[in-house]
């Protein structure tokens, strides 16, 4: 045991599926001495945040909140708050957190109606359609927008469109949608949306923005039931969060998590969501650039890719877990490994938020050529890089 | 709205019942560069967590956590764990975290036994020992040690003991308790125990330490259906924080939250626990002499007072709100309001961790005065202060 002393801790360049670097700003703000909770300059402080989570999402929502946990505690707030004893839930399963949706539909003691489509496949409208149509009075249609398993984008416009069509409330997991592609919810019309704080916003891992619209909080307002979670029961929470004169004590908020939250949607804000969907989307680009001119394959369909998190095939007879331990081990270089039907295969390698700058796309792929040189694999010297910034360079 | 620019952040003393004063080290901590949670440093640091906190919670449990939420998560993931539908539990309610525990159990849709005992008063063990033996059967005893509503220190060991007797777990919250009075979980054979971070570990809110002894662990092992959180499932949860090797993904962890318990637990045991506890003890005793040498009287009575938590009677015809806006607003003190039947007629004080220091006694007992004198109430100059510096100085 080592601790006696403090913890030495390393410098790496996060390039996996999440968290992302997080910048020195964000670090900063969350270093500034804790106040109460219940102190009005915090009050203040909770208000800005919910403005500028409501600018992110691109929403009207009152109810518009971090939850105060991991974006599976974002998952679970909207499950438990929306289902009841024996309503229906139709779930849309294309990687592995759509599998973890149905898991939530069913420790609500809902019935779970999966619609399946491939591993690294988009969720299929007209699936959800027959789904929708086979099950009268489905209480909710549930969603994964940007899969973190596959690097999949599924169009979260067409299934809330659908969704409303049958009287059915959405659930829409963007956790590692928000901030680096469209999210809109207003324009979607989602009834129920959360994501993840340590993605494209770039902020430590920890909380989960969350937000609930007017048929969400009617819906939760009509509950017959108590909500099974007293700690995300959101009918106690929006009273929590009800801005000065209205508030009621729930728990105690993560204080400086959320002066951290505070700052990286600030710095959202300042440069504007279109240009960082833009920014995501070029360095994507440079990098996929880059990986076809080393000889590699992308996993996924370019039209469906997520430009945050990009899925690169493993050479055959290449051992993927020990490149990424080289690059982790000399160059301070972290990515990802792929799950499910892809594992041992591919590698996931997330460029979001902070993460999505042209140190990062250059660095990644030096890092990856150097350790597949080393490994064996015959790679054009450079190429790679070239290649990538000659995309960065504005050809 | 204003945030166009960043937040302009008040510095406080917090002296009230939680969050803490936070150390620099710890604030530094939490500042240090986001690494990856499946990084091979991450996994480290979280064997380093589990060792501290055992030492903190004093038990050789290897079932010790921080739950990746504030303390009501801690709650109730041990109610969820151990609780089915049907079972029955005994909860002792003595102040406001008794009366969430009973909230609880309902949810878990498992029977309520509620054993009362005045607000401000401690859990009597022979009305506990009446409803073990009215009750034949009863899964789970549950009660809150620090009672952070009213102040109230109850007696662990002994209710423990008859649990024990009754075959029946505990389930104790010690929120408020840990590192401010004894806590020692294998002696009082205690079976589930959480707490919070931001009490007398003066950590930021957020995390929740939480302890699971073997009879515990095997009534989890036990269960014949799924556990209702699937984001507080400790099944998943002994996966995922199972060290190197075993270690299986179920949410992305806190990191930098992490950086800041780890920090503030290796505070905790530099200073040593048993010395930790008589800080507290010696800065409550010093803060007791001051209130009642400035002619106030104490709420809670000597032997069941919690060090760390002082209920402080406001003197009659006082309006204590406004006594602790103008703390707030000219001293940059905080102290919190009182509960439930002391509401608008006392003040709550924490001094907990690193807010138990002279500097913080001295500097409460000295923006009280103000306040009152300021108010109109009548109070001899500088009394508070010169009695308190009495026992500081080791009278």
């Amino acid at each position: 045991m080592r601790n006696e002393a403090r913890f030495d801790l390393p410098r790496r360049m996060l390039l996996g599926p999440g968290p992302s670097d997080v910048h020195p700003r964000v670090l900063g703000a969350m270093s500034q001495p804790t106040i109460g909770h219940l102190d009005p300059a915090f009050v203040s402080l909770m208000e800005e945040i919910k403005d500028l989570l409501r600018y992110a999402f691109r929403t009207t929502n009152a109810f518009t909140i971090p939850i105060s946990g991991p974006g599976s505690a974002g998952m679970e707030a909207c499950f438990v708050n929306l289902l009841e004893h024996g309503d229906t839930a139709i779930v849309c399963v294309n990687g592995v957190f759509g599998t973890r949706m149905r898991e939530n539909v069913e420790r609500c003691g809902a019935c779970a109606v999966v619609v399946e489509d491939a591993w690294g496949s988009p969720i299929d409208p007209d699936k959800v359609a027959a789904a929708l149509k086979a099950n009268p009075g489905t209480k909710v249609l549930a969603f994964v927008h940007a899969e973190t398993s596959t690097g999949v984008r599924s169009d979260a416009a067409a299934l809330c469109a659908l969704a409303k069509q049958h009287g059915a409330l959405t659930i829409v997991d963007t956790v590692t949608g928000l901030g680096g592609i469209s999210v809109d919810v207003d324009a979607w019309g989602a009834d129920a949306v959360y994501s993840g704080s340590q993605k494209c916003l770039s902020v430590p891992p920890g909380l989960s923005p969350l937000t609930f619209g007017p048929r969400a909080v009617a819906a939760v307002k009509a509950r017959k039931t108590k909500v099974q979670s007293w700690f995300l029961d959101l009918s106690l929470l929006m009273g929590y969060w009800a801005g000065e004169g209205g508030r009621s004590y729930h728990h105690t908020a993560p204080i400086n998590a959320l002066y951290g939250l505070h700052e990286g949607l600030l710095m959202l804000r300042e440069e504007g969501l279109e240009h960082a969907w833009a920014r995501h989307a070029r360095m994507s680009a440079a990098f996929v650039a880059g990986v076809e001119a080393m000889g590699l394959a992308m996993q996924v369909d370019a039209d469906v890719r997520l430009p945050q998190l990009n899925v690169v095939k493993a050479p055959s007879g290449v051992d993927e877990a020990a490149i990424r331990r080289d690059m982790l081990g000399l160059a301070d270089v972290e990515i990802g490994g792929a799950l499910g039907a892809w594992a041992g295969k591919a590698w996931r390698i997330g460029l979001m938020g902070q993460s999505a700058t042209p140190r990062h796309v250059l660095g990644c792929l030096g890092a990856l050529e150097g350790a597949l040189a080393a490994a064996g694999v015959k790679i054009p010297a450079g190429a790679g890089v070239v290649a990538a910034r000659r995309v960065l360079d504005g050809a």
